[in-house]
């Protein structure tokens, strides 16, 4: 604490990133990167902007992005906005939709950053607990509230939710922003950008990181009404004009249209993922139905913290949560078949 | 305006960057950007980080750039703070320091962006005001107040403020944070580096955008007291943990540690800024006293707004400001000694 801080930096409660230890080489189940390489269209164009135009600023737009972006999903370039990574992109957007005067809602279980942003924007979080399957009921998700956000597939239990029931938030809340974040949807959930059009309070994020192996570099983008997008754009002007270095720009267009090599590497995530659970089950664990790049699982009889610490110590880092209903588990990335070869023979050893 | 806004996006007032046209090739003298290319080390650095390795999340602490940095300033690595450029430094320091309960102090004339950050944070800007000749009295930066920011040298006008005199803003105002913004201090005014371990509330904030010509990749700096940087941490991780990229980390590391080549590129900007200055004396401009990348230049009978528009016909694009008190005045960027030539003949021939 120091007497130069404001009362706001003085109350929050900062986000905690996964660790990313210098220490030694372990084989890195616990940020959900992909294990495969960038599109080489995206290194290819990243190396030819390294050149003196680096002297330049950016388009602070990012024109060129949100064109590729506008393309391939059959909207318009108003209808698109990009950021510093979708972590940013949910900064912006809890100030620009979420009034403070009221509730926002989101599950009790889900991505740990929601509450802090909450709480640097002053928004008290009403939390939807989820049911003991971690299912979550969409009808919770209504009354006098300030807006909702949840993820597609939820983190960190990977569960996806159906098309079906995001469209009953939409028609429960037409006077609310509904934020749907789709970190991890490209692993075979379902993306809600075919209702941008329809919805004019629906805000759908994603992000390079995780289905288009670029975490390195720092680029999301949201869809949503031109109402939205221009609220957004309100923000970020009020913050930082320049979010997008021309490297990212360059190296982001090209990863957009490489549909074919985010196809390959995406589907062979999923399929390491599905075999990685078949192998799972049959060592006795509960495991989430998973359409995400990750699985959640949870050992009947050997405590997830001790796995954890186990497995750390054999050189494999996977993700714990101290947190209430979900200390019984642990999140596992999906890496390559090799590497998750090498996970399952230490777990199937350690809890032999 | 859209119903769906928080109250805060609907009431925010937007930084307008300068413009970046695209509809021919400039004579680019409107947004302050170095004309020589970043340090050929950069270059390379950038290059070789173009890899498979940008599937991986960047370090979140950004600890090789902050190691640079300790070690060329002579400071402790806690002193030291990174972000996405130094606008976004200056968004998460008006959050760290500035109480929205008392007014910020900082000149009327100066970088436009600091009423926006007030506005998005709620904050009531005191503005101090200058001299008819732009000159600013630190004495009068004292009193009630939230804290205090001041551009060195000022922007748009060019003027630097002495090192005596940030001393006496730092000894009237000891239980507020003082933000120096040094963005063009390496042009030719003093840096409070110096000062940083001797006053806990000071906070100098740096970019290499300018001296370092890298506007294209977004990065900027500030030191401190180890206790004005948790602060800034602290609002950091409360809004994006991952705020730099793989490459613009590479990148900022070389350009920092590439010294002769700074320090080469900035001579040459200052020589020519000096030449410059002498023609347009010549052509009976009034010249603020610059030791920045820019001039800002004032014509005894030549409207600046007439002499804008003319200059952009004839390819060159300048800045002008249509508020009170500096809309006599043009900013302009200091580019190649071939450029300016053809800057200063459009100049004469419009003047004759």
């Amino acid at each position: 604490m120091s007497k130069y801080w404001s009362p706001l930096t003085a109350s929050l409660e900062p986000y905690v990133p996964g660790e990313q230890p210098k220490d030694k080489t372990y084989i890195k189940l616990n940020t959900n990167e992909n294990p495969y390489p960038p599109s080489p269209n995206a290194i290819a164009a990243m190396k030819a902007v390294i050149n003196e135009d680096l002297r330049l600023y950016p388009d602070p737009n990012s024109e060129m992005l949100i064109q590729a972006l506008a393309k391939q999903n059959g909207l318009s370039p108003k209808q698109i906005f990009v950021g510093n990574g979708s972590d940013e992109i949910l900064a912006f957007a809890f100030a620009s939709f979420f009034d403070p005067s009221k509730p926002v809602l989101f599950p009790d279980i889900t991505y740990s950053f929601y509450k802090v942003y909450a709480k640097f924007y002053g928004i008290t979080p009403k939390l939807i607990p989820l049911d003991e399957q971690f299912l979550l009921d969409v009808n919770q998700f209504k009354g006098e509230h300030g807006g909702i956000i949840i993820p597609n597939p939820n983190a960190p239990t990977a569960i996806p939710m159906p098309l079906a029931d995001v469209k009953v938030l939409l028609d429960n809340n037409p006077d609310q922003v509904v934020i749907i974040d789709e970190a991890y949807v490209d692993f075979g959930a379902e993306s809600a950008i075919a209702l941008v059009s329809s919805y004019p309070n629906l805000l759908v994020i994603q992000t390079l990181s995780k289905s288009r192996s670029l975490a390195g570099l720092r680029v999301g983008y949201a869809f949503g009404s031109e109402e939205l997008i221009e609220g957004l754009n309100r923000t970020k002007n009020s913050f930082n004009s320049y979010t997008i270095d021309r490297v990212a720009l360059a190296g982001a267009v090209a990863a957009i249209e490489d549909q074919a090599y985010f196809q390959a590497t995406t589907e062979k995530v999923v399929a390491t993922r599905e075999r990685v659970v078949s192998k799972l089950q049959t060592l006795g664990f509960i495991i989430t139905p998973s359409k995400a790049n990750f699985v959640f699982i949870s050992h009947p009889t050997i405590a997830a913290k001790q796995l954890f610490e186990q497995l750390r110590e054999q050189g494999v880092l996977v993700r714990y949560f101290a947190s209430p209903r979900i200390d019984r588990f642990l999140r596992v990335s999906i890496g390559t078949d090799e590497e998750m070869k090498v996970f399952l023979e230490v777990i199937e050893r350690l809890i032999g």
